[in-house]
């Protein structure tokens, strides 16, 4: 049985966004976030505090949240890498940091430039700092169900990292499959692996298509009982080792085969494909997403519409 | 449980090229089939018999067909829409016809210009001319799961006429997703109201990813027992009804799916990945499949390959 509530995060301004070149204007990020949250959707990793040496597209952070309509049951998340980035969050007033490091100590020192262990105790840091605060700590590990360096991860090791990160009281954590490793049978056993263990966990998923079953890999995650879903608008993002990939799962494709299995995500379809539209007009090119170009599956067309259909 | 082995069949170069506006030459056609099946692909619907007229494009299938390697258990099918169609698949000496036909009166209208109940009475005579060589028939029904210009179908009607096509005496039979309407719980719905009225009826699943979920409505057709996939190589293929929108489900895309879950297809996975590329320089733009792009998910890369990775 699947659960019959579903949460879409939406991560496209974040994960998306941190992979365009071009400076997109505050007040065009800020419309779309509103718009995307006017759907439906609940929780949204909106941007990240990070270095805006490190990604230039991200630098208007802070204007970005205060752009936000704060609806009622909205939360609004952040990627912090550090107690810099903590202390922006705290004085932009976000309900959640996401505190993230690589579960392989090749991506970690990569993406982070230290070792998994200094990420922890940044991770306990960040805690003790966040407890002063209304803010949630959500964790996240990156490259949870395979390492583009490092190949197959091992569950058990997943799992102990969690069990790190549940130490230190943190309940809710995102795996990350950051450049589209993860298969079906892969989740079905990183997952449980984890609940065998750590029950209460609250576990999210965010997978990539880059190999084209980001969206199959959310049916294994519902057979697992999650009910926790990070995707991107349009389904923007990318691969930094697979150029030309698709990037997020789409949140619009995801929606819409949630909402097919009579799943309630809270999320209505047609205005978040009118979002997707809007930030393909922003960006300026065709988006991965499909359901954006094929329009609902109910949508019928006059006998005249093609002079010869094909099978 | 899911089926052990799976049949892919390559319908590529009869779906995806009968979109294609540039006339693709003959000799490229064949070695990029003949290189389809060297991967291990052992069915293939290599292209259709139809009017040159309506298909410019596929005006070479009988030298197609002449020019393929005949290696051991592999089974040239072409599609025919008429006894013309079928008289020049018997002097290429075909294995298998596929004989097809809409759901919806409206479709079939559109496609073929006639009514159902015309298209019945041919596939009947089709089959009695077919019976005196050694050629097999396979019917296929179009829309199967949902019609553009009549919306839902019900999967009762679309039993009656599997209905009627057993009672002529074919008993392998296409479902076809023609414009990508199918969903998990319908693939479900239709499958078992056919497999509870005739068993032994040999169903082969044919989707379209128009909307995102193609590769999820093979997984719902795997639960439900079916072990015969149609798709093409690099996702090639459109939706007259959805400019820019996905064709059929990929090949390679499809064949590393099944391999994650331990089901054998006989197809190696970097030869089909060869071939989508090899179609990717003849067709000269990107083509949707994705493992295509991304490579296999046990590629992994030095550190030196990016300068920073991303979560």
């Amino acid at each position: 049985m699947y659960p019959t509530k579903v949460e879409v995060t939406e991560v496209g301004t974040r994960d998306g966004f941190q992979n365009e070149k071009i400076f997109i204007p505050t007040e065009k990020k800020i419309d779309l976030i509103n718009k995307i949250v006017a759907s439906g959707v609940r929780r949204i990793e909106a941007t990240a505090f990070v270095s805006p040496r490190a990604v230039p597209q991200l630098v208007d952070a802070s204007e970005v949240i205060a752009g936000i309509n704060r609806v009622p049951s909205l939360r609004i998340a952040c990627l912090v890498p550090n107690h810099q980035g903590l202390a922006r969050a705290i004085a932009a007033e976000v309900d959640e940091v996401v505190a993230f490091c690589s579960v392989t100590e090749s991506h970690n020192q990569t993406n982070l430039n230290r070792s998994i262990e200094e990420s922890i105790e940044g991770f306990e840091s960040i805690m003790k700092s966040a407890e002063k605060t209304h803010i949630a700590v959500h964790g996240a590990l990156a490259v949870a169900f395979g390492c583009p360096f490092e190949g197959d991860v091992d569950p058990s090791h997943v799992a102990s990292l969690v069990n790190q990160l549940y130490a230190i009281g943190i309940r809710n954590i995102t795996l990350g499959d950051t450049t589209g490793m993860a298969t079906p049978p892969l989740v079905d056993r990183v997952v449980k692996t984890i609940q065998d263990k750590m029950p209460d966990v609250k576990i999210s998923l965010h997978f990539h298509n880059t190999r084209g079953i980001g969206l199959v890999n959310v049916l294994a995650g519902l057979s697992a009982g999650i009910s926790r879903y990070e995707s991107s608008i349009g389904g923007i993002g990318g691969c930094p080792f697979a150029p030309g990939a698709s990037g997020n799962i789409c949140s619009e494709d995801l929606v819409y085969m949630l909402g097919e299995y009579g799943i309630d995500t809270g999320v209505d379809l047609l205005s978040l494909m009118h979002c997707a539209h809007q930030l393909q007009g922003i960006l300026g090119r065709a988006l991965p997403g499909q359901v954006m170009k094929a329009g609902l599956r109910t949508r019928t067309f006059p006998l005249s519409a093609v002079k010869r259909a094909t099978r």
